[in-house]
C-alpha cells in the first residue's frame, strides 16, 4: 500500500511496448531518430503549438533547471513559491545549472503565487540594483507541490505580472497530466495561451520509466538550449529511448487516461478522509491528498501497511491529528486505495 | 551632508601614509612582500590568533563569497539572516562563487539569527535527504546590517548550535570594528574565543580605500583558499597595497578609534531622533541608526541637503513617519552631524 | 549499414527483459528500491570490489563529468589525452561541473598517454604555483578513442605515475566491455588492482538503453557523490529501470559476451581493409577500425549504403585514401559486416 | 636588481597624487561619483571611443575573465594562443567565470595567433556539433606574453578571420601600453579601428596599484556586465580609488611616457645580450627580454643580485645557455639596468 509517491509507481505497458518497438536495429544517435522526431511532432500537437521547440530529457530537475539557466542568467532573480519543488527539492539544481541564480521564494495559498505579492516582490527586485541581481524569471508549478492546480484564468493573471515586468514564465509541469485533466481545459489554454513561455511536462510520474519534455513555446527562447542539455550530460546518445516513452504517453490521450485515474484515486481517499473526521489541508484537484487525520487512524493505517509520508515532515509523528500525504499514480491499486480509505473512514 | 553608507567616505590618512611607505621599490608579487607578511601578522594579532591564516581581498563581495565557497560544496545549505548582506546585498555571490550553494534564509529579531530558530532549520534541513542540499555552514553578520551588534554570548550561543550540528560559523564583518567599539570586548573574545571559524574583517567601511582580511581561525579551514582567490580574480599582483592599508588600520588601534568615532557620531543622531518625536526602529549599537522620523522633519532634512536611504527602500517616500537609515563614518564631518541632529530634534 | 557509432545500435533483448521484470508494482524511489540494491552488488562482483561505491546515471558524459567533479575543484588541473572524450566529445561537461577546472592534454600515441609525458606535465604543473591551477586527476579511456585498449600494465604505469603525485585515477570506460573482452583479463585487473580509483563502466554502446555505473573502488572518494549527481538532475526517481539495465548486463557475463561479438565484427572488417589494400591507422583492439581505404573503395561503400564518420572530420572527403572510422555494436547485422567487408577487400 | 616582473615595482607618483585628490570627503560609491566619470571619460578619449563603455576592476585576471563570461556562454570555444595568459596564468579564470567556457589553444610564433591556423580551428570547431561546443571568441595579446607586439595589420588579420566566423575579438592589454609606445600607432588604431571588441587596458604593470579597465567599444556588448562585475565581487564601493589611478595614466600621456620607458630599458638590456653572446629568443618589442645567455654570464648577474625567471621555469637551471625572461617596468632603476647590461656584456 504505497501512497508515498507517485514516482513510486510503474511504467505503462503501453510505455513498454513503444520502447520495444524503438528498439529495432540502428539509428542515429543524439537525437537524429524518427522516434525523436515522432514525439517531438506528438508533444507540439498535444499543446497545439506548432512553432515549440521540444527536446525531451529523464528526470524533472534536469527539466526545470535547465530551463532556469537558459532563461535565468548567473545574477538573475528566479521568483516562485515558497514550496517550489525548484525550492525545495532539487538540491539547488537551479543555482548549480545557471550558476548562481537566485531564487526568490514568495509565500502564497495552496502552493500557488499571488499576483499582488509576485507584482510587490518584482518591484522591490527592480528597484534593488546591482545588489539583489536582476530579475530573471517567474516560476509556477502546476499541478501544485501541494495537490491544487491553477487554472488557466490564474495563470493569465500570473503570467500578467510577469510581462508587466518583461519577464518569461515557467511551469513546472511535473504533474501537469493531473493538472489538465482535473481542469478538463486544454494543454493550451493552460500554457501557452495564458502566457507560459516554457513548461516542463512531466513523463516520469505520469506512467513513463524516465522522461520529460521541455517545451519552449517561443522557439527564440530555446536558442542554444542543446548546448546546455549536452553539457549537463542530459542529451541521451539513443535518444529513441526517451522520444518513446514520451511518444506513449501522447498517444491516443493516454496521458489524460492515467491522470485521471490517479486523480480519482486521490478523490476517493479524500472523501474518506473527511467521512473519518479528518480534514484536507487543501482542496484535492490533483493526485495528492494533504490531510490531517485523528492519530488513531494513523496508526491503523500504518499496521495495515500503508506507506505515506508525514508532512511536512517526521517531525509530524506523534501529533494529533497527524498531517500527511498521499500521492496516487495511475497504478495505484484499486484493493489498496480502497483499503486505505476503509481505514481513513474509520 | 551624506548619511548614506560609509563606504561614501575617506580613506584615513594613515591609510595614505602607508600606501606610500609600501610604494617603494621593487617587491615580488602576489604576496611575497615584506608588506604583506606584516600585515598578516598585525590581523593575527588584532584577534590574538597565531596560528590563524589571514589573506587579504579588496572588497567584502569577494571577502564573504570566497569564505562560502571554501566553507560549502556547491550543494550546500548557508544559514544566514533574511536581513544578510550576504542574502540581500551581493548579486548572489556566495551562490555564484560556491557554484550553487543555497542561502537558506531566517528570520531573527535586530539582524541576529536567534538560535532556536537555527536549531531547528538545520534540523529539518538535515532531515531533508538530497532534496534540500547538504547543511554547510551558518554565517552571522556583526555588526548586523540593522546597526545592532552580538555580544560574545550571543555568538556563542549561535555557535554551538553549529557546532552542535558539526557546521563552521562564518562571521562577515564588514563593520567588525564598530561591533567591537561598541562591546569593549576584544575580538579574540568576540571571534573564535565565541566559535567563530572564519572571518571576513572589514576594512573598506572602517578607513580604508578598499581591503579586507579574511582570517581563518584554524589554519585547515584555509585549504587551498589562495587557489579560490586567485581563480576568481582576487589576488593583487602588487600585493604590497592591499595589505598597508590593513597593517595602517591595525596599527596602534587605529581600527578601533575610528569606529569609536563613526560609533559616536550615531548615538548623537539617535538621541536628536528621539529627542524630536521620531523612534528607533533599532537599538543603535554601532554606527547606524534605523529610525522613524516625522515626515516633516524628513522634508527638511532633506531641503537641507541630507542625503540619506529610506529603508528597506524608497517606497517608503510619502509615509508619515518615513523610516530610513542614517550611517555614519569615522570621517562623516561633525558639523554636518550637528546640523542633522539639530534638524531631527526639531 | 551503420559503422557510424555503437551508440546507434539497440538495447539486447535481456535488457528489456529486466526493465520488464523491474516494472512491477511500487517501489520505494531514487534508489531505495531491490533493484538498485541488487545491481550495484553486481557491479561490485563485476569489479570484484565489495567495498566499491556504485552508482548508476544515463549518460556517459554525465558519469565522467561528475566523476571530474568528485576529484578535482574547480581549480584543478585534470590531465588527459589530447583526444580523450571528456575533450573533444563532451561540450565541456567536466569544465562544467567542475566549475572550472582545466583539461590538460597531452599527445600520447594511440589515445594513450605515455608514462613519461604524463610525468613532466604533471611535474611542470606542480611548479606552476596559483597561476596554473592545482593538480588534481588523471583520466584514460579505455578502450580509446582511438580503439586501442591499454593493458594492465599500462594502466599500472600510468596510475604509478598519478600515485606518485599524489593523484587518483579515473578510467572512462564507456567501452570498458570492449577493452575487457579484448584483454581477456578480469575487470579487476584492468582497474583497482592496476591503480584505478573511479572507473565509469559503460552500458549503453554495451547493450544498453542509456545507462553507466560510477564506481568509486574507496567509498572514501565517493563522500557526498549522491548530492552531486541529485543536483545535476541525474539522479532517477524511479531508479530500477536504470539499474535494471546494468543488472542485466551483468548477468551471466552478457557484457563480455556483446562485447566480444562486437569486437569480433571489427576485426573482421580490419581484415577485409588490409586485405583490399587499405591500412589501418591503429590496432584494432576492440570495436572500432580506424583505416585509410582507397577513395575508389570508399564511393562504393557509400554507393552501397554503408554510414560510418570520416576522421577525423568529413573535411577527409577528397582524399586518397580516405581515413575513416567504422564502429561495430554487438548486433552490428553480420550480413552487414560481410557486405561491408566485401566491399573493403575490393 | 629586480627583473621578475613589472609588475614588481612601484606606483607612479602621479598616481599617489590622484589617490590623494580623490581622498576627500564623501562622495556616493558603486561608481555614483565624479571620479570614476571622468576617468571613464578619459579611458574613452584614451581609445577614442565616444560611445565606448569602461568599467575599472583592480587585476588583470579579474578583467580578462569577466570579459570571457560576458561574451562566451558556458559551452562556448575561446580561441587563444598556446602561451595566452589566460591559459596559462590566470588559474582557469576565465572557465570558472564563464561556467565551463573552454580555452581552445593554438600554436603561433612570437605569442602571436596565425590566421590560417586560427581559421582552420575555427572551422573544425563549428564542425563538431554539440560535442565541442559552439565557437564564441577569440582572445588575443598586446603586447604578447613573449614581449612581441601585433601591429594594427595583424589585428586586423586575425579580426577578420573572427568577424567571418561571428566571433568577437578580445584584446589582453595587460600591456597594451608597451605595445603602444612600441609601435607608435594610436589605442584605436590597434583595438576598435581594427576590429577589437573589447581590450582589457592594463593599468598596474603600467605604473598604477591595482586597477585595469575594461573597454567595450560596442556597448551592446557590455549589457549586463555590471552584474558580473558585481556578482564576482569587482565592483568597489569606494569606486574612485580605483577610477583615480586609470585617470593619472590617461592624463598628459602618463601611460604611454612610462611604457616608453620600461620598453627602452628592455632594449638596452637586448643589446648587452647580443653584444655579449647571448640570443634573443623573440624580438624585443616591448618590455620584456626573453634571451638565452652563457650560463656564466648567468652566474654572474645571479650573483651580482639580479632577479629573474628562467623560462618556462626553473628546470632550466643548469642549461648553456640558459633561457630566460628580464622584463622592466618605468622604475626599474637605471643603474640596475646598467648594472645587469654590463654584466650581460661580459
Amino acid at each position: 500500500m504505497n501512497f508515498a509517491s507517485d514516482n513510486a509507481y510503474a511504467a505503462h505497458p503501453a510505455v513498454m511496448a513503444a520502447l520495444e518497438r524503438a528498439n529495432s536495429g540502428a539509428m542515429m544517435g543524439y537525437g537524429a531518430d524518427p522516434v525523436t522526431a515522432e514525439a517531438e511532432a506528438a508533444i507540439r500537437d498535444l499543446v497545439d503549438a506548432p512553432e515549440a521547440v521540444v527536446r525531451f530529457v529523464a528526470t524533472g530537475t534536469a527539466a526545470n533547471a535547465l530551463v532556469c539557466a537558459q532563461l535565468s542568467p548567473p545574477f538573475g532573480r528566479i521568483y516562485c513559491h515558497d514550496d517550489a519543488h525548484i525550492e525545495t527539492s532539487e538540491c539547488a539544481a537551479p543555482e548549480f545549472f545557471s550558476h548562481g541564480a537566485k531564487l526568490v521564494t514568495l509565500p502564497g495559498t495552496g502552493g500557488k503565487l499571488l499576483p499582488e505579492v509576485l507584482a510587490e516582490a518584482i518591484r522591490v527586485g527592480a528597484g534593488g540594483g546591482l545588489n539583489g541581481g536582476r530579475n530573471a524569471m517567474v516560476s509556477i508549478t502546476n499541478a501544485t507541490e501541494w495537490g491544487t492546480v491553477h487554472t488557466p484564468a490564474e495563470v493569465a493573471d500570473l503570467a500578467a505580472v510577469a510581462k508587466e515586468a518583461g519577464l518569461p514564465l515557467h511551469m513546472d509541469g511535473a504533474r501537469f497530466s493531473n493538472a489538465v485533466a482535473s481542469l478538463g481545459c486544454s494543454a493550451a489554454d493552460l500554457t501557452w495561451r495564458a502566457g507560459v513561455d516554457a513548461l516542463c511536462l512531466g513523463g516520469t510520474k505520469n506512467g513513463a520509466m524516465a522522461a520529460e519534455a521541455v517545451v519552449f513555446f517561443d522557439a527564440g527562447r530555446a536558442e542554444a538550449f542543446d548546448y546546455r542539455r549536452k553539457q549537463s550530460g542530459h542529451v541521451f546518445s539513443k535518444s529513441r529511448f526517451l522520444a518513446a516513452q514520451m511518444l506513449a504517453l501522447a498517444t491516443d490521450g493516454l496521458w489524460l487516461k492515467l491522470a485521471d485515474a490517479a486523480n480519482a484515486k486521490a478523490r476517493a481517499l479524500a472523501e474518506a478522509v473527511e467521512a473519518g473526521g479528518g480534514h484536507l489541508l487543501q482542496p484535492v484537484q490533483s493526485n495528492a491528498v494533504f490531510a490531517a487525520i485523528p492519530a488513531e487512524t494513523h496508526a491503523r493505517a500504518r499496521a495495515a501497511g500503508a506507506v505515506y509520508y508525514l508532512w511536512p515532515d517526521k517531525s509530524a509523528e506523534g501529533m494529533n491529528p497527524v498531517p500527511l500525504r498521499l500521492v496516487c499514480a495511475w497504478d495505484t491499486p484499486d484493493d489498496h486505495v480502497e483499503a486505505l480509505a476503509a481505514i481513513l473512514r474509520g
